[in-house]
């Protein structure tokens, strides 16, 4: 069989040796008899599995003790809604929620919160993040939010808050695909969410990471089994977890933890990212267009400047393995989605074939 | 190694073969080289498996064609809110819902709904369904809210709704614990709704069931990824779906329709509860609480009437690979949860342990 390399921008590849592990112990998990899907969630074997994840992922994020990690359900979409419901209880009505706006989840997001509160839009653009001596934030915003990497437009934020005037912003940043590819400052965010399909595991769970002084603060109208402090007071099980998914999320800790952590999944993304923009960028036959300063590590959108020719472009790369790199309906083009469990020889296998493709096509007018 | 029966209330038992077949599947899938943990969902694989899934559960329960099948996040427990939330839209302020109280879910729908609109109680019991003439219904309720199995108490109703009275009612079922174990016609209801941890699948996903006329009734503070309309209007795939747990769903709709379906379900839940009930019956050394009409088929609580050999009981039970029969924290005692996936050697394996510790425990006063 062709060797398969999947670009998809999620759910998305896998660790190999993760899928194994849960291959192998999908009947009997550690001789306990049963499968990690048919314990109970207040059992001792998945109480067990649970805070190895947790305790895992609060080291590999380097997560301080005053922040509480979160295992929930929903997705990234639902937190669009869940941390205005979440945040705003102790604010008076009419309250200010602040946004940058670097593409289509900060649409998503913007849209979404305007339900809760009014929005101010502090920056737009969807090509960059724009430079933040020109965000005009709101005094006294309940928070400023922002997609630190836009999974479809291909916008990354190179995390560098150190400006002076957001030393006393609550920020929220939906990392949800580019978690865990780089290293952060956690102690910069009021709170962090990510949907796991990307970097995490399955979709189905969601990670949010909070500050303990963010709990407590639902509005009245806010479900008790998306209540944050409701969720953190019981470890994540006031309602059941999604406990398989958990379980997959756990191995792919362990994952990392043995692959050097991610200060050395930042060094991979770096490379794989290099090896893929530095192609798109040396022939005229593909374009970009993020900022380079802002080009994502994660998702690299790009356009064949001859776009009659991306069908035959889609079906070469299938034939070759590379699958899923078609760009999301919204902005068309591709899509390569080189997230932590992408070896580089996937990128390198795709880098071959972006030249062979164009090689052959110049040579066929 | 002893034979291992599990009898946790959820996440629970499930199919040998399927999780069998799973693990055969776990790294590639019918010939794609991706784990379906792995694959888009608005990939053609994925597609395919949801459609199979969404089919074979409208067969088995026999829903007709004006009600939707959701897939959704979130369990049972969220959908004490989200049901209010997605049905008092297009009610005045201060609508009110009327319940049916019969245990601790019953309670905790109750408690919930309350953030939403008045509640009435309409009849209460902890040990029976309450009976139909004298449930006090309210005039132009939004809806009435019943939990049609109730897993900790272990009452379970007996689906008779030909009261004329409930003709123009909406009727709103909690089915997390027993459902796909018995016939129901769904036409008599206006949503089903059922946590996927018993007798579908793991926990994660959560099955809505609705009738067209229902949908697009949402508050305007309803969150967008659990609005019930915008869930229906894409297929489930408004936001990114639980993949992995609704393909495991559907390998296990596709091993009840093997078995026969759900009227084989049926007939097996009964054949392996009146095992378990005539030998608690039987043995003045345990006892039950619920009236015999409303036995549950699913969960089975019950207590030693001398309860200082509890931990005796339940270390001896483990010693024969007899999992998880301890009773909910709230009511104490025992609980043997006998859902579609528990063989009756399982049950007989139970009654044969009930009998001997009763036994023994005789001989040693």
């Amino acid at each position: 069989m062709t060797h398969i390399y999947n670009f998809s921008a999620g759910p998305a590849v896998l660790p190999k040796e993760v899928l194994a592990q849960a291959a192998a112990e999908m009947l009997d998990w550690h001789g306990s008899g049963m499968s990690v899907m048919e314990m109970s969630h207040r059992g001792p074997e998945f109480i067990s599995i649970y805070k190895a994840a947790e305790r895992d992922l609060r080291e590999l994020l380097a997560v301080p003790d005053n922040y509480k990690i979160l295992f929930m359900q929903g997705g990234g979409l639902s937190q669009n809604a869940l941390i205005p419901l979440n945040l705003l209880g102790h604010k008076p009505a009419g309250a200010t929620i602040d946004f940058i706006h670097t593409g289509s989840w900060s649409d998503k997001s913007i849209k979404e919160a305007r339900k809760y509160a009014n929005v101010n839009v502090v920056a737009s653009s969807n090509t960059e993040v724009p430079p933040q001596a020109g965000w005009q934030l709101t005094p006294g915003a309940a928070y400023l939010h922002m997609c630190t990497n836009e999974t479809i437009g291909g916008v990354e934020y190179q995390p560098d808050f150190n400006d002076p005037r957001l030393k006393d912003v609550t920020l929220v940043a939906d990392m949800s695909s580019h978690i865990l590819s780089r290293q952060i400052d956690v102690s910069k965010y009021g709170a962090i969410f990510a949907g796991a399909q990307k970097n995490i595991g399955p979709a189905g769970v969601t990670i949010v990471i909070i500050r303990d002084d963010l709990l407590g603060k639902a509005l009245p109208v806010c479900p008790s089994a998306f209540d944050f402090k409701l969720v953190a007071d019981n470890e994540s099980m006031y309602n059941t977890p999604p406990t398989y998914g958990i379980y997959i999320a756990g191995l792919v800790f362990q994952w990392l933890k043995r692959q050097g952590g991610v200060a050395e999944m930042e060094r991979r993304a770096q490379a794989k990212a290099e090896l893929l923009y530095n192609a798109l960028d040396a022939s005229d036959f593909y374009d970009t267009r993020v900022a380079p300063q802002n080009r994502s590590r994660m998702n690299v959108p790009f356009y064949l400047t001859d776009e009659s020719r991306n069908e035959a472009f889609l079906a070469g790369a299938k034939a070759r393995g590379l699958l899923q790199l078609k760009g999301h309906k919204s902005v068309g083009g591709m899509r390569a989605s080189i997230y932590n469990a992408m070896p580089i020889e996937g990128v390198q296998a795709l880098v071959d074939y972006l030249n062979e493709f164009a090689a052959n096509a110049s040579n066929k007018p």
